[in-house]
């Protein structure tokens, strides 16, 4: 299988990635798979829950890369792989894993993916989603409030000690690798116009 | 005629807008034809060289923008207009005019083409060309000594002192207004084949 495209979809947390990957999915259908970085978090199992919720998510250190890095060559290579799975709301992984099988697009996304050179490299396609850091904060709240139980002293506590500085860090700086950047996340309909027609036009060379 | 696209192509000096032009050129070849802002400097014919070359040529009200907006209004029409010519080395105008015939894309380039909610309204993709502040600095500074005869000591005095507190008040915050960035500038090869291929889309469906 030597047809598969692999598209980097990075950009700050809650910036509109998944937003973008949605409209992909809709638009590829079948032909397309999605991996997200965040299920790879590293697993904690010998740390109680207090101290896993006061982890530092936003370091590159904090995802076992290495195995997505395996698990997106075996896709490329036309193999199924097993993918880890992890819980936001008890701060670690769980024992399941979930079968990704090989499909002509993998989407691969998460707000660290253009950090690693090794990850980055196997891209077709980089793009960085550019939304503004209030805009931003702004959508992590109401997503963490209403989908992750979190309360809006401990969303704000983590935004300033760890998401604010590891975007400043690690986040904004990778946005240089990115052959494209989308401004405003996925309702900037030209450039998802722009976006769909070249990856048609990729998959039907090959 | 109504299968006029008219792209806009924004961004700081020096940061490769040119080189994309020239691409788009070489592709588009006969269906193409450009407008710069920078030919539409205004006319400053009761002033002695020494006061205009000490003019602020990056602040929004030194353009006749009135005038390239009725120009490619009239462009989209399918009307024949006859643009300025501005000469760098005279900080002038000169009389002369150029017949500019209307294609079927429309290249609109300049540092402040977003800033200009009129201008911006007339186009159909506007792209903002994203390069590191050093590294046009640098490209600034050979181009305007090879090819418009400054000394190193006015392009420093003048990129201090105009043009980049204009980048920062204008151009940088009219970057907001594009559907993509593209980061690099002409020799960000994925950019400009994700833009080519989306560019023949727009006119084979016309």
């Amino acid at each position: 299988m030597k047809d598969v495209c692999v598209i980097g979809i990075a950009g700050g947390t809650a910036s509109g990635k998944t937003t973008i990957v949605n409209k992909l999915k809709d638009f590829f259908k079948d032909d397309v798979e999605l991996i997200s970085h965040d299920c790879y978090y590293k697993e904690h199992n010998n740390m109680p829950y207090e101290e896993r919720a006061k982890l530092n998510y936003d370091h590159p250190s904090s995802f076992d890369t290495d195995r997505m890095i395996d698990d997106i060559i075996k896709l490329k290579e036309g193999q199924a792989v097993y993918r880890p799975v992890y819980d936001f709301s008890i701060h670690n992984r769980v024992p399941e894993t979930v079968r990704v099988e090989p499909k002509k697009v993998i989407l691969v996304e998460g707000i660290l993916i253009f950090e690693n050179k090794k990850l980055r490299d196997l891209m077709d396609i980089k793009i960085f989603v550019d939304t503004d850091a209030d805009e931003r904060l702004m959508r992590r709240i109401i997503r963490d409030m209403k989908y992750r139980g979190r309360t809006i002293e401990s969303i704000l506590t983590q935004y300033q000690t760890t998401v604010k500085p590891m975007h400043e860090e690690f986040v904004e700086p990778s946005k240089k690798y990115a052959d494209i950047i989308i401004p405003r996340g996925g309702e900037n309909k030209a450039a998802m116009d722009i976006l769909k027609g070249h990856l048609n036009i990729m998959l039907n060379k090959n």
